[in-house]
């Protein structure tokens, strides 16, 4: 079904409050989610919202947030997210790294014990839109083998990096670490359909077409090793040196196991310091224009940027809808229904 | 030809000295070439020696290395490295990483207008060795495309981490964001080898095996769009933020055909901030036996940590000697003759 962004975010702001959650937290959590769905990355979008009110009522995140500073010197900052909503932390630790790197020229947040924190792109383009260099990364359930290995270890371990862009729309990379996210394999299984093999291996260390069995097994790094390495760095200093749940110790959102242990890095840089900004976006514009004029590979009609396809479905999203797929659809309702409320998706909905 | 380390440093430093690079530089050059050498990363070793000479001949590197504050305050430094040796400027930009990182917590430095600063773990290294986290990376002459693009536009901009060990044995990647190096398939193409299809597409946007096409096509990033993406933004910081060469205006060290302007970004990060370094230390030695002991895949003898697998290599390296190609050696030879040098590469031979 095709909804409004609008409504697509009312339903949102509506089941988290409905949650008990506050109406500053709901804000931050429904604008991270939503701009997940604009930009067409259902994964991390308002699939999450049944997951988060069975942990809340499972007393596994806990509301309001209540974010500690355990250390705050210099550039850098460490804080507990006190379980609860991931959104709130990783907020809160990216508003810390741009404070602190319009101070020092750089930033850096290790958050430890917080939940899944939805869009990275969310945080770096808060510090690209302010006029910095933003990165974000975290840990997650494990998920990835080390390289030789038949069993999950890691997760895929995110990260983003965002830079301002000459037009206002800032340059954003937003991969995990493997081929492909988990998250994508667990629509396949929603959606009943094939994963092309190369993403995951079974559990007996086999190459698969089967979400289910890809579920069961592990995901494949990017570049082997290269890959293997950059998520464990990523849990090293996201995890284990933030004093956060690391490796197999972290626990996944999809399933009420207790608090996952969530650990995030956010780290800011400061671009005046070494150029004027306009000179900076001027430059990234004439770096852009030479990327999208350079030579194509036959067959390809158009060479993006990072993040540009993506942005593109944001504006596209915000004029003619977001498609949510039918199971998310219902479960949303059903959540709607169970909590009282008396709207529903298709109170959004508009022509395809 | 297997020759001992200390001889093939000694013959590094006094062909480096031979080229007019004074004592300290020829040391940290030859530090870093040889650590290279020693670790099986031969793409980055003795071989660049030539290309050096040849560069500094035709006064396109400077020397002696003059290397230029162009602002340090608070937790960043802009370097300019004067078109001079490569390691001497990247060795200070991570000095000066290390001493914000003691004193701020983290510390960031750019350099401008340098040249190929070798093995990257080399930096990253030095700041793991003092108990920080170290990062490095750094653009390069072009050699892979946009995603979906056929033509030259970044380097395999490489980019390393590293952190303390447990048993002074720190875990360290040191990775290009391609599938293979570019020096990898010079090697192949020096030894007459082919490479396996998925490195490289030739001119026409076709796989190939043949290093002579791919060394006139363009090589595969790593994980796609993610690759490519990691690569630009390598650029986009180490290369146009810090004022200095980017995309296809990077010159090869390969060929003399100007100052390379190569960009270099060097960050270190305090552990002591976050927690007590010996904890850091112990932790870090259970995750290694943690990963190590996890599930193999059939076939795995062994799960290395990154980095092992080449700090194994510089023991067994300082024991019983380093492997150089016979056309390695026939050059140093070469260049040993041109220089007046009475020592040659077999006066440090050691059986195989």
């Amino acid at each position: 079904m095709r909804v409004s962004a609008k409504h697509l975010s009312d339903v949102t702001v509506a089941l988290l409050k409905a949650m008990g959650v506050d109406a500053r937290e709901a804000k931050t959590v429904a604008d991270n989610l939503v701009m997940a769905e604009k930009r067409g990355i259902a994964t991390h979008g308002v699939n999450f919202l049944p997951l988060l009110a069975d942990r809340i009522e499972h007393g596994q995140v806990i509301i309001p947030t209540k974010v500690t500073v355990i250390s705050d010197a210099d550039a850098v900052t460490h804080l507990d997210g006190g379980n609860g909503l991931g959104q709130t932390a990783a907020t809160q630790g990216m508003r810390s790294s741009i404070d602190k790197a319009r101070r020092f020229g750089i930033g850096l947040s290790l958050i430890r014990n917080t939940n899944h924190i939805g869009l990275l792109a969310y945080y770096t383009l808060m510090a690209a839109n302010e006029g910095l260099v933003g990165v974000c990364m975290c840990n997650g359930a494990a998920s990835m083998a080390p390289w030789g290995g038949a069993e999950p270890f890691f997760g895929t371990n995110p990260f983003s990096v965002a830079a301002p862009g000459s037009d206002g729309t800032p340059v954003v990379l937003d991969m995990s670490t493997s081929i492909a996210a988990r998250g994508k394999i667990r629509r396949a299984l929603r959606l009943k359909e094939r994963i092309p093999l190369g993403w995951a291996l079974d559990a007996a260390g086999s190459p698969t077409d089967d979400p289910q069995a890809a579920m069961g097994g592990t995901l494949l790094p990017i570049g082997g090793p290269k890959g293997y390495g950059m998520a464990l760095f990523i849990d090293l200093i996201s995890g284990l040196l933030a004093g956060s749940k690391y490796s197999r110790d972290v626990k996944t959102f999809h399933k009420p196991e207790g608090p996952t242990g969530v650990g995030v890095t956010t780290l800011a840089i400061d671009i005046a310091r070494f150029m004027p900004l306009d000179a900076f976006r001027s430059l990234v514009g004439e770096y852009g224009r030479a990327i999208r004029g350079s030579a194509k590979a036959r067959d390809t009609g158009r060479i993006y940027l990072p993040g540009e396809i993506e942005a593109e479905r944001e504006r596209t999203s915000a004029e003619r809808g977001i498609e949510v797929d039918a199971p998310v659809c219902q479960s949303l309702d059903k959540l709607l229904e169970k909590s009282g409320l008396p709207m529903r998706m298709k109170d959004g909905e508009v022509p395809a």
